[in-house]
């Protein structure tokens, strides 16, 4: 099985889960990298003019969960059971929801207009989406998403909180979630430090 | 088994998919459908301020196709094999990013914004999201877009169809459908004529 991931060439976003989900499985697969300078070219050459798109044997699929959900089970990282794999699912869409809320800003050209809409979602979205995540999270022993072990679900829910993190997103405070959502944190934390989380952040 | 399905007092939108899919397969269920009137007072107490909502034996599970799937998987119009699960997922998906595109403008107050953005929409995004969909139909055998049986993604490009061609979308050329993706209104119509289909909306 020939596997390639076609996304933009940085450790985050839409196309990151996917690209951990097979590390940790031990799955090879073609890791192609956009740079934001020739994505314009191959853009009408993606069925939906979007990234990440998943190649199996040649076969193209897009949308992001729809690619974790299928990695996730080839590489073990998603439940059997239909009711865990529903709570992974839905955290995962969650995920989707806020990042959709969040991808507007990117393009808001005029600085004091993505400021204002930044500042409302951290006053009301924000608190919204990580604090029921927060309780979900709890709910379920307060350590994984789904099916008490790492999953699709923590790994993507990992690769939002890292980016809230980072610093990167410009007029949100770097510690929203620490203050709106402790527990994600912590399991940010958790994730961070799994073995095979940490070897392939050391390699790339 | 108690099952309820809390969304609005419709028959389309995201709660629709998993209403025909419990009917198809025979599952009873709580139709719990809330009036907008009332909804300001109900928001507050669903997860995400959000429907739908499904509620198995007490138990929540939000984000409308981690809804799908479940009930999906439950009433046996959900694929079981991997890659064929995956397309009924991307199809979903795909419908979810087109219902993305349009909801906003169901609260545009300025009917010259909405006019535009529509009519944006109806030369750009449709043309797209709808072309592309055909393609993966006629692809598939231009029957259904999973398993090459009736799935729970037949049910959610059904309902979007069916909103294009209800005429109930201001703006938007009734006939919009029939121009850019003709294989979608057959395969509409083909769902449409599914005799339990058509004894559900005999009744609804």
């Amino acid at each position: 099985m020939t596997i390639k991931l076609t996304y933009f060439d940085f450790n985050g976003g839409r196309g990151e889960p996917a690209r951990l989900a097979m590390y940790i499985g031990g799955i090879e697969f073609e890791d192609d990298r956009i740079a934001m300078e020739i994505w314009p070219e191959r853009k009408m050459g993606t069925p939906f003019h979007q990234l990440p798109v998943l190649e199996i044997d040649g076969k193209v699929l897009t949308q992001s969960n729809s690619i974790n959900r299928y990695i996730g089970r080839t590489a073990m990282l998603y439940p059997d059971d239909p009711w865990q794999a529903a709570l992974c699912d839905e955290a995962m869409d969650i995920m989707e929801d806020l990042t959709n809320i969040i991808v507007p800003t990117f393009f808001m050209e005029d600085e004091n207009e993505k400021r204002a809409a930044r500042e409302e979602m951290a006053k009301n979205a924000f608190p919204l989406y990580l604090g029921q995540l927060q309780n979900y999270l709890q709910e379920r022993g307060n350590r994984y998403f789904a099916d008490d072990r790492l999953t699709v679900a923590d790994l993507k829910v990992f690769v939002m909180i890292r980016y809230f993190k980072s610093g990167l997103m410009d007029y949100v405070d770097v510690n929203l979630v620490d203050e709106v959502a402790p527990a994600l944190v912590a399991h940010f934390e958790r994730v961070n430090e799994h073995s095979q989380i940490k070897a392939y952040y050391d390699s790339h």
